[in-house]
């Protein structure tokens, strides 16, 4: 398999799909909402997410694809080439703030992260990585990440998690906003994960993300050194919705240790 | 007094600051603490506004300033022709993710506010009022903001704030964050009132905010509707530490009322 044929390939789809949604913003969005109001879905997600199926099934019709909005073939395990992909993630940025939403993807082989790819749409701005040779931001190396103390840290985490919910304690999750820098929420999980990776924020954290959320961006992190787990300090699934950190390594533990409880 | 005059002026020092300090990141930034840890200042930052001092006091030595980096006078009241700069504000950002910092300036005479700009630096986006004429994102018109129930809304907040602090009942809070469809938080008050007054956002709200981070957004803000207050209702002060909240005007009202609880 010649990985960097296949990273030309996706990364030529990438900017190309990059391309065909801020062209389709000069026509009126239609938004429709799920079960969950929170959760908007628009036709241009789902129009991207068949142009990615056609090409890459036209690349090589036995990749297998997993896609947010499902118009691909149902998959149950990571064996051979699968693609995993959002095509916008952060749809109410999409739709609200037009900015702020990513297109991301993750090949997989045999259940192993080959390639990963974050494109923040409207800055044009790609962070990706090639397993074991390293990642990038635009044409500039990422580098791997400095350690830092947790009180100087920021991180991005959503407000919801510090109210009291039914996944982790929030009496500890007040414990961390307190205990670091800065928190903030973009409300995108791969623009969060491109953060980290990239050192913009030193740790992100969610109590409910998908496979298509997290599969391109855990690629960059082991790439720079990142540490990208569920909650249990495992990885996380990439077949099911799981909870997820990724973090500076010199954080990562300290963080599940001590300001993490699952309910 | 010639407004449109003034404007030019501030649009080109704006501009120009904004150039200089882009400049400046192939230089080492260098960072020092002040009292509180969580605001870092930077030679940049004082340099900047040493750049509008003196551009200032050149276009009209008359005119008085007030800014972050109390390089100009004191000043006491509102009387005359006075500037309100924040030369950079989301230091933590600047420092860290080299994006989401603001310059932000606001030009009042006898108290009433005449031009308002809020400058995303590394974007190079200018939002920006001119009393009773309007308000402008870059070349384009800024529409009035249209109304909209709390559970459509999306609302800039800081995870302090949900948590357990001195200001404000955090247990109100708490329900405003599961009223509204969704939180964000960007760490630069002017990015947030930015992107209120653009529609981007429906609310933000702060419980200690300076004159320098919001005059320049209320003046934009009566541009477009959006309602600037302090969590009393009335107009925040331009002249010391206040609380904030902007918002679309149909939510203002049921956020203040409902979910705002002094102590």
């Amino acid at each position: 398999m010649d990985l960097r044929e296949i990273d030309q390939f996706a990364k030529d789809i990438i900017f190309e799909a990059g391309k065909r949604i801020r062209d389709a913003f000069s026509y009126d969005i239609k938004v429709e909402t799920k079960a969950d109001a929170n959760d908007l879905v628009t036709n241009i997600d789902r129009e991207t997410e068949l142009f990615f199926i056609d090409k890459i099934k036209a690349f090589n019709p036995n990749h297998k694809i997993l896609g947010e909005e499902g118009m691909g073939e149902g998959i149950e395990s990571l064996d051979g080439s699968v693609w995993i992909i959002d095509p916008i993630d952060g749809t109410m940025n999409f739709v609200k703030q037009h900015r702020h939403f990513m297109i991301t993807i993750g090949f997989f082989v045999d259940g192993i992260g080959k390639l990963g790819y974050i494109l923040d749409v409207m800055r044009e701005d790609l962070f990706y990585a090639i397993e074991g040779e390293g990642a990038w931001y635009n044409d500039s190396p990422l580098r791997r990440l400095n350690p830092l103390p947790l009180e100087e840290a920021v991180i991005g985490i959503n407000a919801s998690w510090i109210a009291p919910n039914r996944r982790v304690n929030h009496e500890k999750m007040i414990e961390l906003v307190h205990k670091v820098r800065g928190t903030r929420s973009y409300g995108s999980a791969a623009m969060e994960i491109a953060f980290v990776v990239s050192g913009k924020l030193d740790a992100y954290i969610s109590m409910r993300l998908s496979p298509w959320d997290i599969g391109g961006g855990t690629i960059i992190a082991k790439e720079v050194g990142a540490i990208a787990t569920n909650l249990k300090g495992e990885p996380s699934s990439l077949l099911a919705q799981d909870t997820f950190i990724i973090a500076n390594p010199s954080i990562h533990q300290e963080i599940l240790k001590n300001y993490i409880e699952e309910k």
